[in-house]
């Protein structure tokens, strides 16, 4: 039987939605007060695994989920050995550098070697000021409310994901650049998807088909 | 001025409860709906930070707050340079391991080498089983919902957090060992403590004449 990895958060909805539209209902998930983590489709076609989104591609990889759904900016951070197979185009997103709206720098390159830069996403932010700018930034591990570090004053700069700007706009900060702009994206176990398991294939070829697609990106 | 970062989540009540008792109200943090994550008390002494648990020890290290409230788990976990002050004794939980309650495995050294071991304590479960136990376990790194790593078949065992073993039981899992127990700890940037910044020491003095500690735990 199928399984899917979903995304607790910002994209289950409208990856609820795509399963719905090729025929799988996972909209259980959805109801309120809900606790369950793994539910049957009621056609008894596929079961899906509710977990975190940064979750998705180890269940993913490890070919207990034969498909995921999961934001780009997770793959780019955490460079899972899973195919990636079709942008999804929702969850629209993008990531990038923050500076207060006083702040003296007007672009990345401006930041003085050794600044402070607050992130989530360490490997992102390592790769954009190591490798694209040869920056030397000293990378500050956060899990929450990033804002936080250039309010108090530990950080210079930010990296993290930007959907609406309201977040950045309430805490005054401005985006001085754009790393790279993310969409859910639809992953798959590669063996799996190569050895049509479970008619893997068939499942992502319902996706693509419900998305107009017929070419897309393979492999990731 | 004193800066003091509180934690998210399970020890925020009883935190903001303590910085209560000594003179310090951080309440506001409590509010039905409050979104600001940096306030100032009445009194005009000190201002509260409300960030992750995994932060806590991240803007204390780096004294954008001269004290903070963390559990042990997490300074276990991250192993932070900040001086470890008082045990709060509130927050009790314990890192166990644990397994399907149907598994042959009575205790951690049965797991058979190569094993897999999901957990959100990485560095926690490694130490345990290559440190202690000696046994190559493969850990598998999860953001939530650790319990369905056996669930789903992905790994044999977990490494988590228990408190009242309630999600333990309701997944079916069985805890085989107790790596260490844990409660909430004052931890302070050391520098602030040793220099006395923003009056740090006399603070603490308070925290532990509050809970009638004359003699408690020096440097963490």
């Amino acid at each position: 039987m199928l399984t899917v990895a979903l995304p607790k958060g910002a994209l289950l909805q409208e990856s609820i939605e795509l399963f719905q539209s090729i025929g799988l209902d996972f909209s259980a998930f959805l109801a309120p007060g809900n606790r369950q983590l793994q539910i049957a489709d009621p056609t008894g076609q596929a079961q899906g695994l509710l977990v975190r989104a940064q979750d998705v591609p180890v269940y993913v990889e490890y070919g207990q989920a034969q498909l995921g759904i999961v934001g780009y900016d997770v793959l780019r951070e955490k460079q899972p050995n899973v195919a990636q197979l079709v942008d999804l185009q929702f969850g629209y997103c993008r990531m990038s550098v923050a500076v207060p709206q006083n702040s003296a720098y007007r672009s990345a390159r401006q930041l003085p070697p050794h600044s402070r830069v607050a992130s989530k996403f360490v490997h992102c932010a390592h790769d954009y000021f190591y490798g694209q700018l040869d920056l030397p930034v000293e990378i500050i591990t956060l899990y929450g409310s990033v804002e936080l570090g250039p309010i108090t004053g530990m950080s210079e700069a930010i990296v993290d994901l930007v959907s609406s700007g309201r977040t950045l706009k309430e805490n005054g900060l401005v985006e001085l650049e754009v790393l790279y702009e993310s969409t859910a994206r639809l992953v798959a176990h590669p063996l799996s998807y190569r050895l049509d398991i479970d008619s893997t294939r068939q499942w992502v070829q319902s996706v693509k088909a419900q998305l107009g697609q017929t070419e897309s990106l393979e492999q990731g």
